[in-house]
């Protein structure tokens, strides 16, 4: 940004912005991905001090109407923490809560809003955090929108909590923990865990589903399509985190367990064209495919090497590691791998896993080009979609 | 907020911004609104100097698409006043022209665009607006529409007058008196009142309506869904302001009244569509209910009490009052309350009327929370809903 | 704009932006367009640098979604060039190129994105632009779309040549030569060219098209909607540029031509929804009317008068004349003509043309005021609508 700040320090403004622009190139199996460019990020945000209150208001131009607002919210300090309100992410997954600017791979991980978390990366409410020696805390309640979702009267709870028992300037460990809850009601969106598994713009895994209001369901028993059961579904999920950096080395993992409550019925067609193929198992002629509570899990393993030597550091405050930043005019190299799956267990084969392997070079602090190949497969329909993506990355 | 400004003083920059941030709980009724969160405003601007021209460009991010204009004009001076040319709010209404920073209470009056002129806060003109000693004049004509509505070839003039006999630094009595003519045609939207009497996102009541363009007629007499009859509605509309402050007392009415042009043909499913409980009054069975012109009437009368004592200074140059500051580190408390009407004399009870009691606490000059109570009566459907609301507001 | 640079000169910032807001009044013939004023453009940028890059990020919010993204890129200095990639317009047409600050009628020509390149006005891609003695030269390779367009695979290449054989304080000659290559692809748009003849929201001619990615392609042969064929059209064209200025006087001309392939069935009803007019040929009574490949000649020429004595200055580094500027308080009068064609050889009478006067008064270097006429003349259909146009334009 371009910062100003007032004589006498009570008000302050700044502006910055973000321009992602990516290269999808597809290796199609039985899917049929478009090869293309895309802007995936194109942000502006404004942020300041308004005397004890802090504001920040972003953009992204990348994405229609009001879903594309991003942080959008007003804090101030409250009983040694920040209390945050607006719209913001919850403190849940580390890889979730790291920036879009700062990741080692181009795309978050299935622990995320990328998958078991799907569309609720931000959400309205509000959010307390606080960090001493070596901890921090987290905790957020939330209405169960983002400002692109209908209007609705679900609500949700999360808190983080982590320890870094070893943090100095040459290496960290760090431990966190998770914990999410999240009920639909009156005019919500369906909860649902999906994934991208061979990258962005590549084919979609639907995962889990828990119903949302009443007025989302559609048919009735008989009929070709249909869509009926309860509404009101509950989501709780668990998340583990272990991370480390050793100089220039990064490792990092997460595991995600939930619980998705269930009670649908559907016809074969609509399971179909839902899930990607039809059912493995056996749906009644009349009241279709019933889907019950699900149990989902979800892991990754990945880590990087900055070659050029940097070390990633930790944001004690935060509880997340930052991006490796190149001395200009000296710019960095960074190689960087990933293993990433997630399943529900309650259907036979609803799973999908990637291998990304990425290389990264930093320009200089803001600027970068970020190279990944995925390699995805679905075994509930048995594609093995690949993928070859390049990101030019600016921030300001 | 962000304020720059050339070295020889003909050019100036400055990046403004407000966020409201609301959450809404209903006590329903009839009606079944959504308790939810929701953005109100999250806007941005600029806006500064170019030689002897200003600019202003501002998007609200909480609404979609070219909706999401709010004001953008260039201005300059123009024998003795300003000439504003864009989009910008007609020179109507007292509680229209206020600032949504800094009105009392979250919601505007049934005198405004939250009531007669629905819609049509913000037009595409051209304004001229002069003051001398203790008056004001305001003076427009405008095309019937804002950036979000469809192009069209209707159009309007408005015309507002005040007159501050007192007006020192402990009290003023304002004065004021506006006419609005409003001409819809060629691909006009129909020219409507409507109210949402229990507060926003709570349900609405149509009180008026005028026919717009041709092109949005459809339907046969004799079907089951029709809406037909005249094109290119008239709305006269007269108002009278009366406002005062006097210490840390502020009280504020108005008085607004007007003719809409009917000519209108609703089958009794339309009828019942549009106005939210069947006619009760005859309507033809082949030709349905008819719709001619229209009386509307609408008034409120509203006061705030600064309980730490701040006084809400007057603008003499625009004719409006401002809101009260606090001087930090304090803060300050204001409560308010408004009783508010509109109603057609055409038609039998056909009008909607609330109770809003409020409080507002200001952190600082910048950043304020409000509370609001509103009981919500519409004497047409006979539903009571009343909202709890709450706002977060930060403007830079 | 509002430009701030760091101490260490490595990272800059600066806020932009532009409003144009038209009137359109119509002498309609057998069209019925509708007369209304509309934003033009509304547009915020910011840009800057970030060391050895520079950043552009600019959204017009004039229009809706991700189609008002406009410039959006990154940039860097390569072998003597600049190196873009991003969001921005490819090497063609210097009218194309022309900032719409600084054009001197209201619409843009043509051979331009407002003609033969319609809707092609900025691609994704990658561009390379240098500039030696008294040349210039531009090379893109581009994904064939913009931001509002479907992602889709289909591809282009362009080039531009300048020289400027004269160039001093008060005269110029200017020649240029360019080439662009688009091929549709999986999930293209069909590439077309479409001209809005008698001024902005005036009526609109069909001029050529060449078929896009197969799922834009419906119906069945027989029916009475059906438009089939090949897909992966191309488009190749070639245009001429020569302009020169003497003291205040400015003149330029472009001739541009090229072949759409064809390869389409459209049935006589889909015809008639395309071209405006039933076809003046035999259309088969199954397969329907049938297109092939197309020559498309477009060309204007242009010339303008600065009546107080302003010259028009030629920028030798992009091959691009600039607007004149007044000297406050001093303004500067501007008045300008063009005469504009495009025609498709290989259907009798497909051609459209118009004749614009227009007067430009600048009131400083940001702000002037725009008359135009336009008398336009489409010979498929005879309509010969006309309009006169008024535009206040602020830039900052």
């Amino acid at each position: 940004g371009l910062k100003i700040v007032s004589d006498d320090g009570n008000f302050s403004a700044e502006l910055g912005g973000r321009i992602h622009f990516d290269t999808y190139i597809f290796d199609k199996d039985l899917k049929d991905p478009v090869n293309t460019t895309d802007f995936r990020r194109a942000r502006l945000s404004m942020k300041g001090k308004l005397w004890k209150w802090e504001y920040k208001l972003e953009r992204d131009f990348a994405s229609d109407g009001t879903g594309g607002l991003r942080d959008v919210y007003l804090a101030t300090k409250f009983f040694n923490g920040k209390l945050t309100i607006g719209n913001f992410k919850p403190s849940r997954s580390i890889n979730e809560l790291t920036s879009s600017n700062e990741i080692i791979l181009m795309e978050y991980a299935f622990t995320s809003a990328a998958g078991i978390y799907d569309g609720r990366g931000r959400q309205q409410g509000i959010g307390w955090r606080t960090h001493w020696s070596c901890h921090t805390l987290g905790l957020n309640l939330f209405n169960l929108r983002n400002p692109g979702d209908p209007r609705n009267s679900g609500f949700g709870a999360a808190a983080r909590l982590t320890w870094a028992p070893i943090n100095d300037d040459n290496s960290t460990v760090h431990l966190g923990v998770s914990r999410s809850f999240e009920k639909a009601n009156q005019a919500s969106l369906d909860i649902i865990a999906e994934v991208a598994y061979a990258g962005r713009r590549g084919p979609d895994q639907l995962i889990a589903i828990s119903p949302g209001g009443s007025e989302y369901f559609f048919g009735e028993f008989g009929d070709d399509e249909f869509f009926l059961g309860d509404s009101g579904g509950r989501v709780n999920i668990t998340g583990f985190e272990l991370a480390a950096t050793y100089g220039p080395l990064f490792g990092q993992a997460e595991y995600a367990f939930g619980h998705f409550t269930g009670g649908l019925y559907l016809s074969e067609l609509i399971f179909e064209e839902l899930y990607g193929a039809p059912p493995n198992f056996f749906c009644d002629p009349i009241t279709g495919c019933f889907i019950g509570g699900q149990d989902v899990h979800a892991w990754y393993i990945m880590g990087s090497w900055a070659i050029t030597g940097q070390h990633k550091p930790y944001d004690a405050k935060t509880g997340i590691f930052k991006s490796i930043k190149p001395s200009p005019p000296e710019g960095a190299w960074e190689i960087a791998a990933r293993y990433n799956t997630i399943e529900n267990r309650d259907f036979r084969q609803l799973r999908a896993s990637n291998f990304t392997f990425g290389v990264n070079y930093y320009f200089n602090p803001k600027v970068r080009v970020m190279m990944n190949i995925t390699l995805g497969d679905d075994d509930f329909t048995g594609d093995k979609t690949n993928q070859f993506a390049v990101r030019l990355q600016g921030a300001w």
